[in-house]
């Protein structure tokens, strides 16, 4: 392999509210030589995901640890090994983790990463549908709301990375699905090729929000995969049906700003419709990724679900992807393309 | 019998915000004979509970039918069969039901009446400890939070009718209990007298009732049976622990004014703590009643649930024991004594 410099992506400065370029800096490294037992990633794919922002926040209570300043941030990434002193991962082989993002080559012992079969899915979709969002998604679908044919289910960020799984696995257990994405381009994808059964555009829906959930969902609404919270937790409070299910995943429109207040107006709902509302982080399920692969995989490498990426290309642009996540300006799975994987391996 | 009038408790205007003695007004009728099937009882024992507030509300939805104006109030009370077409209630009976109160006779078939047994607990324990509010207390402790030896509780309105039972449930089950009531009377009731661990006046604690109750729970707060909201709710979710459950029961702290936002600032850690927040009217376990009263009656019998009740003497004082629900003018169970026991039956 070539020796050389490589390049990482480090946390400059905690965010006050929303994130800025600012806050990153792109570091150059020497490109480290494995010792007995580790093996050396030449990284593809790296994944942009919300929960990074919660770990962008110094001290305080969370349920992961906060990224520390001055050192590589960490997210997924799928890698191919390029120089090995561990028999488990040859050279050649590509493998997925969840620590090696935001850097062009990654040392690992192994423990962190897991091989991947390139032809079973597109290497980035084990970074989408077949990785964290994917298993996210099918979690809150299988086993928390647990949708019944007839039901309906609402999604918000229904054209994200996992609102836009959360869709179709609804969908495939017979419900009505209602999603609420921001734009046309990202409603008529929902129902184009998502195949949901409605999709609503919150931009222009705008205080019509709750109005137009209640004509998508004529019979209200069961279950609710929650990614945003506000204004759009609100219209899910107040069309959801008595003994409705909420899985609570996530609350991206409140993250910038941990001053805000983050509770419904309309919390009364909870008690007045006997709500179950369940918060989750995907972190406490790794346990169910053979049952979450044994299900998902098949549809995958069969064509059924419609994935879309938004792709950046080179590791300049990641904090521009992890941006966008904030901004709306991704649909579907947000990856960041590090190389090309045609790159000799050495 | 005597025949001649008695009186009963008519809505005169639903509340806009916090309700007032001119939302009441009291009516006099004769007092009806029964028909074949009926029976007539003289009611000594009425309940005011906060759930009547929801339903002084013209139109929306709720769960719950709406007070007619101008018809009397409808609630919880125990009687005596003074007159009777109907086997089943034999004249010298006592019976309790949900629809007799706030009126001093009142004429049933005898569908919504169970007759209960004067000797086996006090017969205004039917609408506390043995009745509605108990079996509250018993579905949020033994069907949702399922507390552990050694975990901790948190209970709000904890020397309330409900708030009381929760806390000598939860701490026969081994938990750590700690209870939030408004005044040092309360909080040495609930020391002194129903034996729980720890009580907070959240008077006296003013904004510092988030730290009190860190002070009170030492390890955080594992399952919380939530009957107020506000800034309660807020210092429960303050100090919960990953995975805690919480049993939503009552919102007294909005029921008063519709418009105000009612959810907790902090709600952000429903999901970073993975929290399980379950609304329930108890309307909808009735079918638990069986299951409660094998495992609640005995200790009533026995004395080893503490019971403490706010009597208020005659009809008339009514409209004054609701609206103390409100101020915190109650301790344990509020009734009003509408006739002596030993009123002659005939």
């Amino acid at each position: 392999m070539s020796t050389g410099k490589y390049r990482e992506i480090h946390l400059a400065s905690y965010p006050e509210q929303a994130p800025g370029p600012e806050n990153f800096r792109m570091v150059e490294r020497d490109i480290p030589e494995p010792a007995e037992g580790q093996a050396l990633l030449r990284q593809i794919w790296m994944s942009v995901d919300p929960y990074m922002r919660g770990r962008m926040r110094a001290g305080g209570r969370s349920y992961a640890e906060p990224f520390a300043l001055d050192e590589p941030l960490k997210g997924g990434a799928v890698g191919r090994v390029v120089k090995s002193r561990n028999p488990k991962l040859p050279v050649g082989a590509y493998a997925v983790g969840m620590n090696g993002g935001w850097r062009e080559y990654y040392l690992s012992d192994g423990s962190d990463l897991q091989i991947v079969d390139p032809s079973a899915a597109p290497l980035s979709a084990y970074l989408g549908a077949l990785g964290m969002p994917g298993l996210t998604a099918w979690h809150g679908v299988a086993n928390i709301l647990k949708p019944e044919a007839g039901e309906t289910v609402l999604v918000s960020a229904a054209a994200g990375a996992v609102g836009s799984i959360v869709c179709q696995l609804a969908k495939r257990r017979g419900a009505r699905v209602v999603g609420v994405a921001g734009g046309e381009e990202k409603r008529r994808w929902l129902e184009d090729e998502a195949g949901i059964d409605a999709a609503i555009d919150y931009k222009a829906a705008g205080d019509g929000l709750s109005k137009a959930v209640a004509a998508a969902a004529p019979e209200g609404v069961d279950a609710v995969f929650e990614n945003v919270g506000g204004a759009q937790l609100e219209a899910a409070l107040d069309r959801i049906n008595d003994f409705g299910r909420i899985a609570l995943c996530g609350l991206i429109s409140v993250y910038n700003d941990p001053r805000a207040p983050t509770g419904p107006r309309n919390f009364i709902n909870i008690l007045t419709r006997r709500v179950r509302l369940q918060g989750f982080i995907i972190t406490d399920h790794w346990g169910e990724y053979p049952r979450f692969i044994a299900e998902v995989a098949p549809l995958v490498k069969a064509g059924e679900i419609a994935l879309r990426e938004t792709i950046y290309e080179g590791l300049e642009r990641a904090p521009e992807a992890f941006l966008g996540l904030f901004s709306g300006a991704n649909t579907g799975k947000a990856v960041v393309r590090l190389c090309e994987d045609e790159a000799p391996v050495d």
